[in-house]
Parts: structure tokens; sequence; C-alpha cells
């Protein structure tokens, strides 16, 4: 439920403001070089302080308590935590009975009978993601040579991005957008036919962060209104390369050599200084609310280092299940 | 990778034009009132014969080989069974060396180094999902009174679907499309929050599908242009129900109590009878490309019910789980 | 649940008086050369008829459904099904209101709450293994040089086998059984170190095997009065070989190239001729029981193909998934 | 791989003289009261101290850093970390060219390639099984009000146990024992027929903490000596009490509401203060080789809390699964 990958895997596990928040690696392979200054460039690029973003100041400092040994993996399970360091409880305790909209507050006091840490959003804060980007640069060494490189592509609907987040600001609004990732120099072979397709583990990954509703892989919802002579993506060499990438990459849910490229909307942040409303879960009725306290203006905006790491997650898994099953067998 | 779930589990196997092809479901519960008839509904609308799709007419005749007794699931697993008639190998033999653009013979071919059954595009084949669709059948019983139904919105970009289709078969080209599935009924509470999420479980099921490029959940890609204000579902009542439905049902993964809404874009056919180009592995050059046979010019025409199945399996496996873990402790 | 393995994925599915039993083996390698008559010879050391064994003459030949092209694997899902030919329903249909002591009949209609097939034993009939002896077969080659082979230690205690089978058949009693097996040839490394141990999974897979009840591997049991200076194996060369095998190959629960051995207790087939007394459901009072029909008097001569079969799933599985994880990094 | 569970999922991490180790557990349900305290009656059991055992005091102090919420399970996953703080890592550091017999320092380089942390055992330590302990606290919350309570019932051959470790102690040898696990209340239905017997995942469960060689349920290994008429367990009351206990409480792999009840052989401490010899791999040759440092003379006398946490979690596990799947169907 929390975990992922049937080799590399990943189990993820805190809340925004309880002790503490990890991921353990589990499957991954012994001798990849390894240190806590690995993790800390992928790690500020998802940290908050630019513009749009919370002023929430995490130290976001990374501790490996497991498997790694001089200097490189062993093989055993990875486990990395962070602290929660700067947290203000208090912002949050009166929402227990105001659920937010656009937030899990209402489903998840439902689904786990009030017993959720509801402060900070608890497990399903954003910061979660911290985790998954740690196992990313990890995921990214076993895909290496390949790369994935993450970017904005457009937010609110402009590609102006910074005049589109001066704008939110002045509204009090909060703002969505689109990131492209592409993923290039992975090997033709990578997926299983059905329920293991590159898609389906890339998307599965992906839409365990918070904030997308939406994917779309090489020409993605455009092909929908594509011809197949125009859609076809024909192949020139013996490497696989074709002349256009309609498929973003991927054929029957297999890489097919070329880059993989995808898409995915990431909604505006559900907390914003307006006033709304919501359905008072005490006073059984609807009633005005106001959110105080710090949010991002735009979440699009950390997503693309997270994008990169759920895409890694989910390749390098593939990759290690690729190199055996199904394969050509050696045979005695 | 074949396989899909963690309780409610299926496992697909078949090639197109091998001895036939099938699914297994473990994890059913007993006592779900299941005869072979039950399957036929929703086989027929999956079935060849409608304009835009293939002539080729397989009897699609399911045989429950296990787990039913006196009309009833025995809680044992299911198999269900479908022989392959109507095939014809010979179509197919030469596209070996003739890897079609858009097809999966050229990374099947890499991928298992030359030993897939390449004939009618062997386990790749739009055939497999007869068993996604029987399976489909029995997890709608799960989840019944919560109803999936799926409809298309438009084929070749164009809403009037019989011209879209008209144009498509004079033209010799094959069209794409968008399909909307919506389910009702669904209580609050499904979906695990990470890796797990009801968006994850579904769009993994959903790209199993051949052909689908792309999914969004609620407004999908238009929330990236939307504020925070706008896009906010605004509860109104206990039961969870909003104002709007801008995040198609489903809050930080789970299950809101409305409807859950996805549409998909799908790819047009990539087999056409207009002459393509392709890299033959034998001449190791570029040479021209025919297709013949028999094609649907228009698959998404046969993706409702289907998707269907992929949504209702990946939801009845979640409410299997969410009644149990995470859950309210009864306890001691 | 009726599911083993990480990449070589057995899911076995049938009852004993249905349409059919079998199997589907996904991640599977491709070219693996396989046919029916490749399955015979196991099958047919399974098959009943020697002194011991049940007079029911099932045909049990096997059909692959998929996953085999050209005489080789393909890499996709092996379906392998068995019809069920010669069953006698009538035998059990009074059997329901009165469970048969030492089998399934009482637990599986509590557990399907009375929906499950109880002809025959349903799906708790040794029959159902017949499908894993099919896997066992593909299992084999995949380790293939390293061998499986099990045989039978003792009988009713007594070595004389012969003897030990007169005297049930005299008393109209049953008999169980010791049956060693050993894996000769296995690489150092196989296994995983904690909840995948070399012996948790074959463990695992042997526990599916009806009527064992205890497993012991190297000297077993008789570590417990060993001390440590005789228990410990001295390593003598390179390979790891050892003076002495008490740990039965595996240190850690990783293979150390020793040959493994386990040892299984197969108790007495519980159905017996002489009279029995049970709780009848129907009347709520114990009630004298008798049972006709057909059985063995002795499982565990049936036992030693089916304990290969187990063996060498884990051990194929296990070896698949050692090769990628954890494992050296080639790196970059 | 270090992974266990379907829904109640348990994955382990840690080396012995790392920074840390723990577990993170998933699937856990929400609402059951926890503390760090309620922890450690069962850590204490399994801490050093007792004659017999290592002078090696660790603290063994749990921190919860997730999944705890005012006194209760949130529903989000559980992780619980130990600081290893009395670690004496010279000890160990000439041994990496000197595998210990009995150890996994062997296969443990093998595996990794050199690169496993060797030091302590490292993840091989039987330390990581406190994280298993913590978990079985758990694990026996949600079974409760069925317990689970193991005791020694022979060290080296003796049921008096001071005797057997004076002798071990006087000789500077080391001695294994047996171990039995009793868990009572368990109702009717637990377990999966194939691959998911209770049988299978206890002895999965089990076969993962070190140096245990064999496991038996009921009369275990005395059934292969049993006539049918002896070992079958005559049902006498509709909750399916026996008249004896030959099953140890299973048929047909399911749960049938007489007491689970197991045996496990512990092997002897490998470390031993007697001089042995082993194989250099620097010098390539068998050397004499003395092991210094503290050591179990009988990890037996640690076994009775880490058998019923495994036991506990397996159970629990498949209590979860069972009140689903398969289960009865409620129904539309």
């Amino acid at each position: 439920m929390n975990t992922f990958g049937t080799i590399f895997k990943t189990s993820i596990f805190g809340e925004s403001h309880g002790n503490g928040i990890g991921i353990v690696i589990d499957g991954c392979p012994s001798g990849i070089p390894l240190s806590t200054d690995d993790l800390l460039h992928d790690l500020s690029r998802r940290k908050a302080g630019a513009k749009g973003t919370t002023p929430r100041k995490e130290d976001d400092l990374p501790e490996i308590l497991s498997g790694v040994f001089n200097g490189h993996t062993t093989g055993a399970p990875i486990a990395i935590i962070f602290r929660n360091n700067n947290t203000k409880s208090k912002d949050y305790s009166q929402l227990f009975d105001h659920p937010r909209p656009g937030h899990a507050d209402f489903v998840s006091r439902v689904k786990y009978g009030g017993f959720n840490d509801y402060t900070g959003g608890g497990h399903f804060s954003g910061r979660i993601t911290l985790g998954l980007v740690a196992a990313g640069v990890i995921a990214k060494k076993i895909l290496s040579p390949a790369t994935a490189a993450a970017r904005i592509l457009e937010i609110g609907g402009m590609t102006d991005i910074d005049k589109a987040i001066e704008a939110a600001q002045l509204s009090k609004d909060s703002v969505g957008g689109i990131v492209e990732c592409t993923v290039k120099g992975i090997p033709v072979g990578l997926g299983e036919p059905f329920f293991g397709s590159v898609e389906s583990e890339i998307s599965r990954a992906v839409f365990s962060i918070p904030a997308i509703k939406g994917i779309e892989f090489g020409a993605g919802f455009a092909v929908s209104r594509m011809t197949g002579s125009v859609c076809n993506d024909n192949i020139i060499d013996a490497d696989g390369h074709a002349e256009t990438n309609n498929n973003g990459g991927i054929n029957g849910g297999i890489s097919n050599g070329n880059d993989i490229v995808f898409r995915v909307a990431v909604k505006p942040t559900p907390s914003i200084s307006l006033p709304q409303s919501t359905f008072s879960i005490k006073e059984q009725k609807v009633e005005p609310l106001t959110i105080t306290g710090r949010h991002d203006l735009c979440i699009a905006l950390r997503v693309p280092v997270v994008l990169e790491a759920a895409a890694a997650i989910a390749l390098a898994d593939l990759s290690l299940v690729a190199q055996q099953s199904p394969r050509v067998f050696k045979g005695a």
C-alpha cells in the first residue's frame, strides 16, 4: 500500500508534524557509491524558499541509518530518515472539524475513524515526498548513464512563470501547472506487457505525488486526434530509433529506445488565503472557512525533482526486473 | 508483472493465435452468484463487428475452469479461459523481420530475444483484454451497488462518431478517440495514501490496455490552468458531497464520496492499409511496408467496456483492502 | 494467497472435481525448450497406481495454453491446464455435513460460508499439486545444471517400505512417512536475508503440499542437541565447501555452495476405511463416520516429485532474484 | 525480500554496528493504543544479560518515528528505530578474510561482492530481530484476545536448562535448544489454501530468525510414524474443537479452532571460544581461527519472544486478509 516495486522496493513513512519521515529501500544492488552528500542536491531542489513556495524552512537533512558501509551500498536495506524540526502544530488544530476543500482532511478522517494525524496534513503532506526524492537519487544512479530531467512547461496556463506567480500573489489565490519529464538513454526492453507496462509503473508512482490529476505519454491526449499514419513512429535503425516520438518512447508498454517523455497536470495548492466554505463536522452545516499559516502558492514549482524521482524509481525497478524476467534463457 | 492486485489478484495470460487466453482471479470472496452467462453481456460489448472494428469474428465463449460451484464463487481461485478459433497465422509470418510502426513487434523481439510469439501481436494483442473484461464482470459484482459506465466522448476529434469512422474508412487510415468512465456509488475511504492511491491503481490497470497514452481524473489537465479558489471542491454535506467535482471523486488519493471520473486518450490503430516504412531487421535498412489483413479502424470503439473492467478491478481490490487496512481497530 | 514468487510467479487454481485444474507461470525467461512431453515424466512419477496409492486413474494430460511458441518459452505467461475426467462426485455428497477428521472439510466450510466445492476435497485436494509438478519441470530447467532429487526415507517409521504398506493394507489404516530432498549444484548467494531466506522460501512452498507437518534443514532438529564445535561446518575451500553439512547448505538464509538438504514429515492419509466419528453439523452432535471411496493408503509415496517441484520453484525464483538484487552494482 | 505480509506489511532494516536498525509496518489498522512503553516488556525479554547470553548491553530503546498520534495508531505506516550505541567494531575487522564457520560471513561476502557490512554480522546479526519483536507487540494487539506464548522445551538436549548452560560454560562451547510456541484463541478460517497456509506463513516468518533449522506443527515429525486412525483429530463440537491436536490447530493450511502449536530447532551459537579452522580468503588455504569478543552461549534462550513475534506477525496478517478474501460475499 505504501510500498512500491518488485525488486527495488521502496516503503515510505512519516507524517508532516510527527517525529520524522523517511523511506526504506530494499533490493538495492550493493557497491553503489552513496553518501549523505549525494542526496543533498536533489533535496535542495525540492526545498522551500523560492518565490511561490512556503516560507516554512526545514533543514531537510537526511540521515542514512543503514545499508551503506565504507561509502557504498551494502545490498542490505537502506533506511533514510529526516527529522521534523520546524513544525507549528497549533496552526492546524482547529481544522479537525473543518475539512479543507481540496485536501485529504475529510477522507482521512473518515477512513481512519478520526485517528489520523491531521496536523499539517499528516501522512498526506507533500513533505512525505522528501523520502521519494532521496530514493530517486539512488534510482538515478542505478539507471545511469540514462538520465531523467523534468522542467516546468507552464504555470497557470502561462509560459512566463514569474508573471503567473506574481498574479497569484496579488489575488491571494494559488495556481497549478504542467511539468514534463524526459528520460534519455533507457535501453529497449524495460516494462512488462500487462499490469507492468512502463506507463503503468510510472503513472502509479507519479500519482502518489500529491496534487497530480493527469498524466500523458508522448503526444498524449493529442493522439486521440491523430490518424494512424501520423501517429505511428516509423523505425529508422536497428536500435529502434524512430522519425517521431508520439508514443513517448514506449510501445506495447515496453521501452523502445527513444526518449521516454511524459507530462503531468498539477492542481493549484488547495490551501489559499481567500475565504472559503466547508462542511463543519461538529455543527453539521456549511460554515465559512479561513485558512491561515504558511503555504505554497504553487506546488508545481516543487514538482520537477519529485517527478524525476518517481520516474527513476519506477524505471530502476523495471530495469532490475527486465534483466531477469522475462529475458532470454542462457541455459544449462 | 502480469499480475494485479493485493487481495483481488488477477493474473492474465495468452497469445492472440495460441491455444487460448484467459485469466486467473485469486482472492475473490465466496458466495457471489456467477455463471458463464453473466460474462456474455460485457464480452459481447467488447466483440468485433461494429462499424470501424475488425471483421475477425471470435466466438469469445468463456469457460469457467474453477472457482465456481453450484452457481456461486467458492472462494478458491477462478480460472476463465477462451479458445482461439479463428486465427490466420499466415497473415503475420512475414512481419517478424519488418516490425510494424506503433506496434510492439520491435520491442518484444528485442526483449525476448526473438522467442516471442509474433503472430497476431502475440501476448501484446488487444485480444488479451478478453480476460480483463471477464474479471471486470466479477469486480463489478463486488462493487455493486456502485456502478462503472464508460462512453466515447470523441473519435478523431469529432463528437459525431459515425462521421469520423466514415472519414477514416475513406482515407484508409485509422483514428483515435477519448473515452470517459464514471464510477458512481463508491464510498468514502478507498485507496491508500502512497503508491496505492485510487489514481495510482486505476491508471496502473488502465495503462495495461493497449493503445492508451494518457489519463486524467476530474478536471484533469484543465486543473493546471485553474486557481485554487476555482479548483477546490467545497464540501456541502456529511457524506462528503461537494459543489463541484474537479478532483474526480478523489482527494489525497482516497475516494471522497463523489463520482470517480476519468478520461483516457486512445491512439489510432497502428495497423493501417496505407503504405508505410520500417527498418528491416534482415536487410538492416529502411524498407517500405504494406500491412494486409483484418484490423480495427478505431480501437477506441472497443475500449469502453475494457475501461470499465480495469476501473472495476482496481476499485474492487481497493475495496477489499480498505475494509481491513488501514481501518479502525475494533479490537480487544 | 494462491500465488508464489517474486519474479518466477506461479498462480495455482482448480478443484478436484471441477472442470479442470492448472497453473499460470509468469516471469519465466524466454528461450527455454518446452513441450508437453517434457512434463510427462514428472507427472507420471506423481501419478496414482503404485501400491499404497489410490486406484483413481486420471489421464493427467497437460495442455499448454500459452507462453510456448515453436518449442520454446516466449517470455509471456505460461498457462498449463489439466482436465478432470474421472470424477465420482456422488462419493462425497453426504460428507458436507460430516466433516472428515484430518481433512479441510470443516475449516473450508466455515471459511467460505458453505460455498466451497466440497466434492473430492475441492481446492484442498492433493490433485491440485499436478500444477505444481508441471511448474516444477520448468523450474528445474531454469536451475539446471543444478538438480533436485527427493526420496522416501521411511514409511510408518520403517525403512522397509513395502512391509510398511502391507501392514497398513491389512489394518485398513493409513501411514505417514519421511521424505528427503537434496538439491545439488546451487551456487553461493541465493536467498535474501530477512523473510526471503532459502529456508523461508522452500518451507513456504513445501507447506502448501497437503499433509506435510514438519520440515528440517541439514541436521535439522538434531542441531538442538549439538554443541557449536560439532554443528559448525568448517569451510575448506574458496567455493565454500565444508567438512560437514549440518546447516544443510544454508547460512544466514543464503545458499553456501554445499548441497541443500531438507526433510519433511508427511502425515498418514486422513481418509481411512476404519470407522471414525465426527461432529455432525446438521444434527449438532458427534456421530459415527464411515468413509467409502478410493484413497491413498500413504500419500508420502507420491510426495517426492512434488517436493522436488516445490523446492525447484522456490529456488528458481530466488535464482532469478539473486542475480539482480541485492547484487554487485556494475555501474555506469 | 526483506518485506513480509499482504496487508500487515513489515519491512526490516539495519546492521548490527551501523547507525541504527528498525522496522516499518504498513497496513496496521488505526485506533490501536500504542506507546513506546508498550514495546518495552517484550524488548526486555529479548535483551541480553541472562546466564548464557552475551554481556553486550544495548539500551534497546525504541523510538516511534511515525504512525502514532495521541497514543493511538493512525493507520499510516509505523516506523520504529533503535540506535546502536554499544558497538565494538574493532572486534570484527580481522574476520573479513576469515569467514567464521556457521555464520553468514562467507555467503554475504560472495553475495554482495565484498560490499557487505561485516562488522558484528552486519545485516545478518541477531540484533536485527529487535524490530521483529517491536512489530510483534503490535501484531499481538491485533490478534487479541488471542495470545501467543513461547517457552524453551530443552537446551542441549536437557530439560534442566541451568545445568545445560553451566556445562556449556565449562566446555567453552555453545549449545542449541528447542522452543515451542502456542497460540490460543485463533478463530477458524485463517490461512489461504495454497502458498498462504498457516504453516507456510508462520514458517516463512520463523526461518527469518537466525539459527533456526527446523519447524514442526502439532505432532510434527511424529506424525510420520502414526497411523491415520491415531493422527486424525476427531471433531467434537460446532467450534471445531477436537479430541486431540496432532495437526497443531491447522487443517489444509487453515486454522481449525484449536491451539496452534509449533516447535523450532535452534542451533548452537556459531561463535565459540574454542579454536576452530576456516578457509582464509587472503591466503587461499585453511587456517586456524580463534574468535574473541562477546557472544551468547545459547541463542535459544532469547528465541521465545522472537518466535512469538514471528508467529503473531504472520497470524495478524492472515487475520486481516481472511476477513476479506476469500470470505463470504455480503453482496448487493
